[in-house]
C-alpha cells in the first residue's frame, strides 16, 4: 500500500474542516496556538515513514504522554500498578472527581488525569538510581527520566520540554491539584502532591512533532519491540494490553465513539495531537489544534476516520 | 492451527475452576442450573468447527441477545438509532439507572439493559410487515421476528425460546420495568412499556448451545456476511462497528478488564454464556454458569483468556 | 393580632406577582387551571379563621397529601416506618432516582415521591378492617381510608377526589412507576406496584380549598390534637416530629430556602398549594397555581414570606 | 424552670453512654482526647447560666466555628454571599465533593466544609482594615479577626487557638485542599488556596468550653443582640435565618435526624461539641468526644434529646 497519496488526499479533504474546532484555552501558552494547522505521520513496522502537512511542527503532547508513562510505570512495578488504578473506561470527563469519591480514591484508568497522576507518582517513587548524575531533586530526576524515555523510544535526543507550557499548567492546575489532594486523602499518593504534580505538568509539556510521536509509539504496534532499532521496550503481552487500555479509555468519554468510528487504539491530547496504533502494522500521529466538544482534535479525528477507512486498518 | 487440542487442553485446565463462580439466582429458572458445566465452540470463517465439553447443551443466552437485536435495529433504522441510545461505555453496572437521570433518558449504549430495551422498542415499532402471517399481536410478531433472525444467522430452525425463563423474567423484572418507565417518562420509549418489556424478556430467554451461538455470530467475524451460507447480514463497516461496541461495552463495568485480558470483542450473558468475535478469523462461544462478581461467566472468561493467549487472536 | 387586614394586605401586594409562575403542565387536568388565582386561609389553635381571595376554591392538593399519609402510616406501624424510608433531606428533585440506587431502594424521606409511595404501600398493607363495608378491592379500600382521614381532620365530609386528575396522573405516571418498580426490585414495596400507585395517584388527586386544608392541618399546630373538635390525632411528640420533617424535607430541593425565607414547617404540592404549620399558633394554607422553578407555588411562597414577617411567626 | 436539676439528671443518665462513640482520629491532636468526658452548659436570654459536668473544659470547636464565620461573612457582604454558596441541605457527608462537580463549584451550604471554606475566603477578602495594628500578613489578620469575633460574642478575651491542632489540621488537610482547589478551578475562591485553608484550619482549632460556647451563641437566640451585653451582632431577621440554616444543614447528612429527634437549630463539630439555639429562650453547648457514625457527638446528641424533651424546647 502506498501511503503517501492516501495521506495527501486526506490532507486535502481535511483542509475545509480546520476551522471547525476550538483551540484549548485554559492556559495562555496553548490558547495562542494557531488553529488552522494540520500534520500527520505514519511509521510502519517495516520502518517506512509517510507524512503530510505540518508533520514536523512541534506541539504539546499533553495527555498523549500518559500512554508512555503508563508503559514506564508498568516496567517499574508491573501488575502492582493495578492496586492503585483501575483499567475500566470512566464514562466521565477527563477531569471528573465524582468516581474518585465513590471508588475511594482509586482512579478508573491510567489515561484520565487522576490515573495519570498516580502513574507519575509511581515513577517518582521508583525513579531510576542516577548515581552521580542525579540532580539531588527527586522531581527533576523524574522529569529527566520521562524525557529520556521519550527520546529513547522516539530515537531522537532532541526532544525537549516546553518550559513555558509546564509553568503555565502549574499556574492553572487547580483541578489537577484537587484530584491529587483527593487521592492523597485516601492514601493513594506517595509523594508530596506538589512534587508529583510538578512532574506531571512537565510530562504534559513535552513538545514533539507528528513524525517523532509516531516513531515513539511504534513499539506498541510491534509487540513491544522497536522494529527499527530492535530495542525491546515491553513484552508482547504488555504492549497488547496497553493498546487495549488505549482503545477503551484513550479518549475520555468519547472513547466508545472513537472505537466506533476509527476502530484503532489511540490516545489524544488537549494540544490537538492523537497517537494511534495499528497492531502489527504501523503507528500514526496526527495533529490539529482545534478540539471537538469532547476535547479531542476535531480534524485529527476526522483524518483518522478517513485513514482507517481507506486502509482497512480497523482492528474490528 | 489445529484448534481441537487447544480447546481440549483448555477444558482440562478449566475443570478445577468450575466451582468458583456463583450461578445467577434472581429467577428460579436460572438458579437451578447446575454450576459445574462448561462448553466451548469455535466456528472459523473457513467454515470449520471445533468444540469441547458441553458445547451442544442449551442455555439461556440472556444479554448476548443484545448484540443480535442491535444488528436488527441498525438494519431497520440505521444511524437514527444513535439519537435514542449512545455508544459509550457506561462505567456502571448492567442495570444502573443513575446515568439515565443525568443524561435525560438516553442510555449510554445498546448493550446495557436500558439501551437494549430501547433497541427492542425500535424493533417493535419497525417490525416487518407480516401480512396474513401476522399474529395480530405486535409483541408476538416482534418476538417471532427476533427468533427468526436468530435461526437465520445460526442457520438452525430448531432454536427456540424457553418460555419458563421468559415468564420468570417477567415476574421478577422490576428493575427493567423501572428502567423502561424511566425512559418512557423522557419520551424515549415508543410502545407501551409492558409490550416492549415482554419482547425483551423473550429475547433474553432464547436457548442456544455454544455451537449454535458461535455459528450465529460468525457474520460479525466475516465483514457482515455469513461465510458459510454466503448470506449478507450487514455491511462490512457496520459489522466492524458492532464489534467495536462489543469491545468497549460488552461486559458492563468489566468491559475494560475483558479487553485487557482477552483482547476480543465479546458479549456476555447472565446465563453464563459469552460470544467472542475474532475479526476475519472466527466466532467463539463459551458457557459456564458460575458468574464472577461483575456478572460475567467466571470459567468462561478464564477459558477465553487461555484461548486468546494460545492462538494469539487478540486484536491488539 | 387581627389577621384579616394582614391577609388582605398580602393579597393586594401579591396581585402583581400572580402571572410570574408557570402552571404545572405534565397532565392536562392541571395544565388548564387558570394561573392568576390566589387564596389564603389561616385557622388558629383558638379556633378562629381568617381568609382572603379564592380561599374556598377547590384545587388538587397533590403532594400536600404526603404529610397526611405520613401521619396515617406512623399511626399504623409507628417507628417501623423508618426501616423503609429515611428522614433526611434529599438535596435532589422530587422525582430523583439516583439516591435510590446508591441507597439500595430506601428513599431519603417520606415527602419526596419515592418515600410517599412507600408510605402509601404501608397504608395499603395495614388498611383498616372494613368488615361488611369493605369493597372487596384493597386499593379502593385504601383510597377510601385516606379520604376518610382527610374528611376527619378537616371536619368536612364533603371532601372528594377529582377522578379526572387521578386518571390523568395514572396515564402519565411513568416516572412514579419507575420509582415504584425500582423500590420493588429492592424488596421495598409489599403490594403490587400498580395497586400502590393507583392509591398514590388518588391521594394526590384529592381536591380541597385553602380553608379546608388549613383546618385539616390544625392538629399539627396543636400538639397532635384538633383544638376545635378535641379529637386526638397523634401524640404531641409525633406531631412535632412530623413538623420537623416538613421543615427539612417539605419543599424538595428548595426546603432549605423555604426554611431560610419563611421559617415554618410546610408542604407544597404541584397544584400550587402550600400547607404551613405555626406550632402552638395556627395552620396556614395558601394556593396559587403558578410554580417557581423548584415546583413550589411562586405567589404562595411570597405570601408566606410576607405573613411570617408581619406576624413574627418564624419558628427561628 | 430550674435548669440545674435537669442538667444534673441528664449528666447522670448520660454517664453509661460515654463509652459508646468513637473519638475523631484523623489528626493526632484530636485522637488522644480522652473519650469519656461530658459537659453541658445553658445560658438563657435572661442571662442565667446552668452547667453540668466538664462544662469548663476546653475543647476544639472545629466545625461549630462555621456558624460564627457565616455570621461574620454575612456582616461583610450580606446576601451577595449567596452567589457563592447555597443554603440547601446537601444530603451528603461533610467532605463530599460530588455535588461540587455537578453544581459547578458552588457548595450546597455554608456549614459543610466546602461552603465554610468559601465563607473563610470571603472573610479573608473583606477583612477589616487594621491600619497600624495589621500584621502585614493577610492570613494572620483574618485569623485574628475571627478570634476577636469569638472573644466579642463570648465576652471572654481569654479564648485562644490551639496551635498544635491548627498545625495538625494543616498537615492532614488533603481533603479540604482538594475541595478548595476544586472550587478555585471554577473561580469560586478569591485568595490563594493555601492562605484560605490556613485561616480555615485555625478557625477550626479555636478552643472553648461549653460555658464559653453557649455564651457565644446567645445572640442567635436573642434576635441577633447579645441580651447580656446589649451588643447588637446581627439583625433579628438575619439571626433567624442563620438558625434556619443550622437546623436544615448543621449536622451534615444527619441534619434531618437531629431536627426529628431534638428539634432545635444546632451545629456540631468533630471535636465532640454541639451548639444549639432555642430561639427567644437560650443557647446550649454540649460536649463529649465520642462521635456517632455521622460524625456528631454521640452522648451530646442524646443529652440534647433529653433536654429538649424535658424542657419542651423543640421549636416544632
Amino acid at each position: 500500500m502506498d501511503l503517501q497519496p492516501i495521506l495527501d488526499g486526506i490532507a486535502a479533504k481535511i483542509a475545509p474542516h480546520l476551522s471547525e474546532g476550538r483551540v484549548a484555552d485554559y492556559i495562555p501558552a496553548l490558547a495562542r496556538v494557531e488553529r488552522e494547522q494540520f500534520g500527520m505521520a505514519v511509521v510502519t513496522c517495516a520502518g517506512k515513514t509517510a507524512q503530510t502537512g505540518a508533520a514536523d511542527t512541534l506541539f504539546s503532547i499533553q495527555s498523549i504522554s500518559k500512554a508512555f508513562t503508563l508503559t514506564m510505570a508498568l516496567g517499574k512495578i508491573g501488575n502492582d500498578l493495578w492496586n492503585r488504578v483501575g483499567r475500566e473506561p470512566s464514562g466521565s470527563a477527563f477531569n471528573s472527581i465524582m468516581q474518585l469519591e465513590t471508588e475511594h480514591g482509586i482512579p478508573r484508568n491510567p489515561l484520565i488525569n487522576a490515573g495519570a497522576i498516580v502513574v507519575t507518582d509511581v515513577i517518582l517513587s521508583h525513579r531510576a538510581e542516577r548515581g552521580s548524575r542525579g540532580s539531588g531533586d527527586a522531581g527533576i530526576d523524574a522529569i529527566q527520566e520521562i524525557l529520556d524515555f521519550m527520546r529513547l523510544v522516539a530515537d531522537d535526543p532532541s526532544i525537549a520540554i516546553d518550559r513555558e507550557v509546564a509553568e503555565s499548567e502549574a499556574a492553572h492546575g487547580f483541578r489537577n491539584a484537587s484530584l491529587a489532594n483527593f487521592m492523597r486523602s485516601f492514601g493513594n499518593m506517595e509523594n508530596p502532591v506538589e512534587r508529583s504534580l510538578r512532574v506531571y505538568f512537565h510530562q504534559c509539556a513535552i513538545a514533539m512533532s507528528c513524525r517523532q510521536l509516531a516513531r515513539a509509539g511504534l513499539f506498541l504496534a510491534a509487540d513491544g519491540r522497536d522494529p527499527i532499532s530492535g530495542r525491546k521496550i515491553v513484552s508482547p503481552s504488555r504492549a497488547r494490553r496497553i493498546n487495549a487500555i488505549m482503545l477503551t479509555c484513550g479518549h475520555y468519554d468519547a472513547s466508545g465513539d472513537f472505537a466506533f468510528k476509527v476502530g484503532l487504539p489511540g490516545k489524544s491530547g488537549v494540544g490537538g495531537g492523537i497517537l494511534c496504533i495499528v497492531p502489527d502494522v504501523a503507528a500514526i500521529a496526527v495533529w490539529s489544534p482545534g478540539l471537538n466538544k469532547s476535547g479531542n482534535s476535531h480534524a485529527g479525528t476526522l483524518a483518522l476516520e478517513m485513514l482507517a477507512r481507506e486502509t482497512g486498518w480497523s482492528i474490528f
